[in-house]
């Protein structure tokens, strides 16, 4: 087939947006080439994003699809057939409307472009490399993800129990009074809680879908997302507005998660849990990882204490804990005992009915008599001891 | 106070045993010695054990109380105003009957002698440097700890959960089934159901005391106690047949468990459960440490989840998992998921129900069109898509 340039997909663009009301970002030819990379490779396409990374979104539009020209690839530092593997991808999709169904579909919902250059482009996303996501589109309020408060993603199993479900709405509502942002899935059990739990105290949350910005899925969480919305938060997705969730977009939506955050929280998750996959995204891009344990006899925790065993997750039992994984509060000291103490060896030795002679207390105690004499000088003038004709011992109370 | 020689103290400890039924030990002089010294200094007196170390039990008796010779000091690396202090603290305890009420008192009660030349004695107690136990006495079959398969400590809080209790039960009789020695403190809560999970498989068990190993504390756990010298178990002691535990005791006492075993696995702990301080000895010296989880939300597992977040312990969910520890066993590796994969993208664009033409299942997943008929085929020959007049859908069932 012979692709259409970029100036008349624009131009198609620009009548149909015209026709459903602009929309409210600029559209220059960039940031629109961006939205027509986003409708035509599914998420992390590294091709796609190499090329995008390389030459820019118009022109690897202009080289691939119009000029066909093969030296792209190596300008872009990929093969020759990954190209041309790409470009066999790409083709399904590409038609005069392509742009103008993804640009129409934001403008109806009122979602906003945000590319790397728009000022609150989270800017995490770039650990992501070629798989970064070529554009987002927010519905709501744009989310400061690099913010000095920080944003922490709160995950976890759509089979949630009551006890993780509680956890994640105390853990987000703590990280979300403290000014960060919680960000999440919007699905069943974990994730729901989590947003829950920010909007509870007035804190801001993002739902981060699989599907379109418009696409409110789970359908049981209708009444949530759009209460995220109403509520100053944001559904973001990377996707255009009108497209399906799919397997596929869920597990590549999860790398979204863990990259726009400062730090994952696992609350609970099954063997097989599809948050486990979001901890491995946080993971293998550097990104610190927390998971709360639970009791070894529920399934739902597997995955959690899973990922403190093999993944060098740090163990999160408060929002406390997981605001110290971006870096914020600080933690508090374990007292591990201390077995040495000459005061505990002396009350030891010591009856609260009994009086006992000094050398008796040593040779309980087995401590010296000069020390047993100077220790219960110094206890005496603290109220701990009492003297009498036949020794010393404890006083009551 | 002039001291009694050894001799002199040997003798009136033979007349006494001759009298109590003679103890099933050869008693050599240097290991009597050694019960004489773990009589006069109090549990991991470490100027006891420098001194014990470096000259023998029966030569460091007559330097310092019968000679007073102050060079045993530096012989022994340690300052003379610690030999000076140490002395004032043995002497209380020193009389011509120390030894004999020692060695009548185990004889009493059926208790072994080890020292360091003795077969069995628990190698790992060495790791304590000059804080080792001077001796060990053992009521019931003599403990391996160092075979082939290992000794596990498994401890915990007196104020356990139900759900602790249950957890310390599965792990010990997991692990005793393997064949590994179970080694814990005779305590309430998670003790208890430890030597109780072991003795349920007919597992090896031991119980280390902080009293005498006649000393059945606490009165609670009689049965139990007397159950483990039944059952093949011992309970073990570094103190001599007759003393009372004590917080001290207590205290020193956790560094044996920690020493003779080759992991420690804390099951419940609150803030300050004194099996932290087990814990802090087993890590002090190297040791593998395991915390089992719990819920945040229970008090009886504050301690476990600050080992897990600040002691690099390791997560502990099953026996397996505590044999892992001591190097048994091989770790499951854990999926995170697979994000890229194909045969996801195609099966998230075909329909049950619908039959779909290659090109729009191309444009549906993202791929091409060429790909989408080559993984069709595969799919077919697996019975999982079907293929009619209107192209591919998905097989149900």
């Amino acid at each position: 087939m012979t692709a259409p340039p970029l100036d008349a997909l624009l131009t198609a663009a620009g009548e149909a947006s015209a026709v459903a009301g602009a929309p409210d970002d600029p559209a220059t030819p960039e940031r629109a080439a961006r939205a027509l990379w986003a409708t035509l490779a599914e998420p992390g396409d590294g091709v796609a994003g190499a090329l995008v990374a390389a030459l820019g979104a118009a022109e690897s539009y202009r080289r691939v699809f119009v000029a066909q020209d093969g030296r792209a690839a190596s300008d872009a530092g990929i093969a020759p057939a990954e190209l041309r593997a790409g470009t066999a991808r790409w083709i399904p999709r590409l038609g005069e409307h392509a742009l103008a169904r993804t640009l129409v579909g934001a403008s109806r919902c009122h979602a906003r472009l945000l590319t790397p250059d728009s000022e609150h482009w989270p800017a995490g996303a770039d650990d992501l490399g070629a798989h970064a996501p070529l554009c987002v589109w927010v519905r709501g309020r744009v989310p400061r993800f690099d913010a000095a408060q920080g944003a922490v993603a709160v995950v976890g199993a759509r089979a949630a129990t009551a006890y993780g479900e509680h956890v994640a709405g105390e853990l987000a509502a703590g990280i979300a009074e403290s000014g960060a942002l919680v960000v999440s899935g919007g699905a069943y059990g974990i994730d729901g809680a989590a947003h829950r739990g920010a909007l509870a105290v007035r804190g801001s949350t993002v739902a981060v879908l699989a599907g379109g910005a418009d696409t409110l899925y789970p359908r049981g969480h209708t009444d949530l997302l759009e209460r995220i919305l109403r509520d100053g938060g944001a559904l973001v997705s990377e996707v255009p507005c009108g497209t399906a969730p799919t397997r596929w977009r869920f597990l590549a939506r999860n790398r979204l998660i863990a990259a726009f955050s400062a730090a994952t929280v696992v609350v609970e998750a099954g063997a097989r849990s599809g948050s486990l996959n979001t901890a491995g995204h946080a993971a293998s891009i550097g990104r610190p990882l927390g998971a709360v344990p639970g009791p070894v006899t529920s399934a739902a925790s597997i995955g959690c204490h899973r990922l403190l065993r093999d993944y060098d997750a740090r163990c999160v039992t408060s929002a406390a804990e997981a605001l110290e994984l971006i870096g914020r509060g600080e933690p508090e000291p374990l007292d591990l005992g201390e077995w040495t103490g000459d005061r505990t060896r002396l009350r030891d030795a010591l009856s609260r009915t009994t009086f006992r002679e000094p050398g008796q207390v040593a040779a309980r105690s087995g401590m010296a008599i000069s020390e047993v004499e100077a220790l219960l000088g110094a206890l005496l003038l603290e109220g701990a001891v009492e003297h009498g004709a036949a020794g010393w011992r404890l006083r009551s109370g």
